[in-house]
């Protein structure tokens, strides 16, 4: 049993987005059905459109930064009503038995969480289907709540850049006095920043342009250091705490590397792809470390966005209809969005 | 004042080793004079007489795994005895105001150590000068008690290959039932199985060397993987809770990245050089970390030695004479020792 609706997908890699239409499945006992009012536009949305990760399964219908509020609950349902406003970010299930889903880390689901889209679909077999659409139905397991006093359009990047950012800084502990480094100021860098600076670290915007300086600052970095600069990098030089690298492609680490203090991290979460070459001496000396993150589990989820609630924090946003997407695309790829393009989903019904 | 002793030395990069005199300073009051009994030979002694590194100062007299008795103790020395067995590894002093100083954690200084040779030598100025020598004039607090039980002979690997592979361990909190990688198996990787395995780990030798299977179960491995075997490589992925990867030339850890289990660490302690490009998306598929590690602090080569104590562990040795060191350094170049030459230095005396 399914319900055909109106949705906003690609029907392969060379082809632009223009309306379509998807099957969402019937409410099960368990199951959220939401109306979508915003969905965020990810840059992984035009990865995964692109087949750049050549695992695309098309049609693509992207988005996995959706808001909206509850139409329709299961009856085993307990923790949403009718009404309620929601959210789903990028992952719709996952196997519920195995160690990290136990750990409440679904998202390095052992036998493979279920991404919102391009994911394999359990219920109506085929694949699963994102947020560029008038509706979703998801397991309450995988809804979150989101705070009443946000603005629910500037929340939707939060399921997704939110977490992405906010899941190391809370993982590695930084904390009030600390010296953070958020490396790249894109849809992630910007909320790293809000993060960073709500958690009370002393917060070091790094960035290739000096033309960022004066936004980093507005979003609440204290100091912005440039990092084609030599001579500022040197002064900087193993002094950071943390730092957070939201560069979204394959790009040289060792200047950063150099950077941290003793026995400092850096995490990558933006580039999911080769790396220059990585001197093992930087390591070595000041038993330093890298590591990767990828989103946040679904507890942590609904804890960042109660963090923003309580710090008032939501992403920067401009607003888009839905026949603009093509054009939004574009302009992300050219770093020409402050900071995060989000969906009015109202447009797609017109 | 000083006196001149014997030594063994490279007058420059092209240069073999030969017998040379070199000066050591008088016995001050904080100070600890020993007469060398045995001296390892280190893969980095080479790298330095060869210039690998581009700090070498001519002429290098080589040997920072330094095992010997003490003959002389200056008038505020009250931890040592005429008589008493002693070693010196790698460091003969640092700043002592650091946070890393005061964190024991000397090998990184952020004032820089005094290496046991090539270094700064702050009494007689010039550089300081190594194992390969009759006797040195050592500062009480860089001077290890070393445990009676253990044959002395091949104790003196373990003030290099023996720390820098037990801290990691130990840092990282390597315990019972821990599934355990180390990764290359030559003088740095068959002290870690013994380690790994007195620590009850579940030992995994892994190698690109068949031929080397047999002699890692007998050093302590419960398992060899051969990293060639690329499907032994896939029944292994994610599953181990520690790496140590003792490689110590720039190679592909990407496949190694791929055995770690989520939020597990893989450190470097051998290759200080490039790496071949990292995936990022290894790191971030799995939130999991790649870090160096150095020799180890003061403090903790004492807390090595007595565990090696404890567990009755040393190294595998090959004894040479001073006057084999050529030889035994083309042997080391070529992987060709079981596991670690050690020299009697009685030999540079005749």
């Amino acid at each position: 049993m399914s319900t055909e609706i109106k949705a906003y997908g690609a029907s392969d890699k060379a082809a632009d987005l223009e309306p379509m239409t998807i099957k969402r499945r019937e409410v099960g006992p368990k199951d959220v059905k939401i109306e979508i009012t915003y969905c965020g536009v990810c840059h992984s949305d035009i990865h995964q459109v692109r087949n750049d990760w050549k695992n695309s399964v098309y049609p693509v219908v992207p988005g996995h930064e959706i808001i909206g509020h509850v139409v329709a609950v299961g009856e085993n349902v307990k923790k949403f009503k009718e009404g309620q406003l929601v959210g789903v970010g990028c992952m719709v299930d996952s196997c519920r038995e195995c160690s990290s889903c136990k750990d409440d880390l679904e998202q390095y689901c052992e036998n493979g969480m279920v991404p919102t889209y391009n994911g394999k679909d359990k219920h109506l077999g085929g694949h699963t289907f994102g947020g560029y659409s008038e509706m979703v139905v998801v397991d309450q397991d995988f809804v979150l709540t989101i705070p009443e006093n946000l603005d629910q359009k500037a929340v939707a990047p939060l399921l997704c850049a939110g977490i992405t950012t906010f899941s190391p800084l809370n993982h590695w502990g930084v904390k009030e006095g600390d010296k953070v480094g958020i490396i790249g100021l894109g849809g992630l860098g910007h909320m790293g920043i809000k993060f960073a600076n709500a958690m009370g670290a002393h917060v070091v915007m790094i960035t290739t342009s000096p033309d960022k300086a004066k936004d980093a600052k507005r979003l609440g970095a204290h100091e912005v250091l440039i990092s084609k600069d030599e001579e500022a990098m040197k002064e900087h030089t193993g002094s950071f705490d943390f730092l957070l690298n939201t560069v979204p492609v394959g790009h040289d680490i060792n200047p950063y590397i150099n950077l941290l203090k003793r026995d400092a991290t850096m995490v990558l979460v933006g580039a999911i792809e080769p790396l220059d070459a990585v001197h093992g001496g930087g390591l070595v000396m000041g038993r330093k470390r890298v590591a990767g993150s990828l989103i946040g589990g679904i507890a942590e989820t609904q804890e960042m966005l109660d963090f923003c609630g309580e710090h008032n924090i939501v992403s920067d946003v401009e607003m888009i209809n839905m026949d603009n997407i093509n054009e939004a695309y574009d302009r992300v790829t050219s770093s020409d969005v402050k900071y995060r393009f989000v969906i009015d989903m109202n447009s797609l019904k017109n």
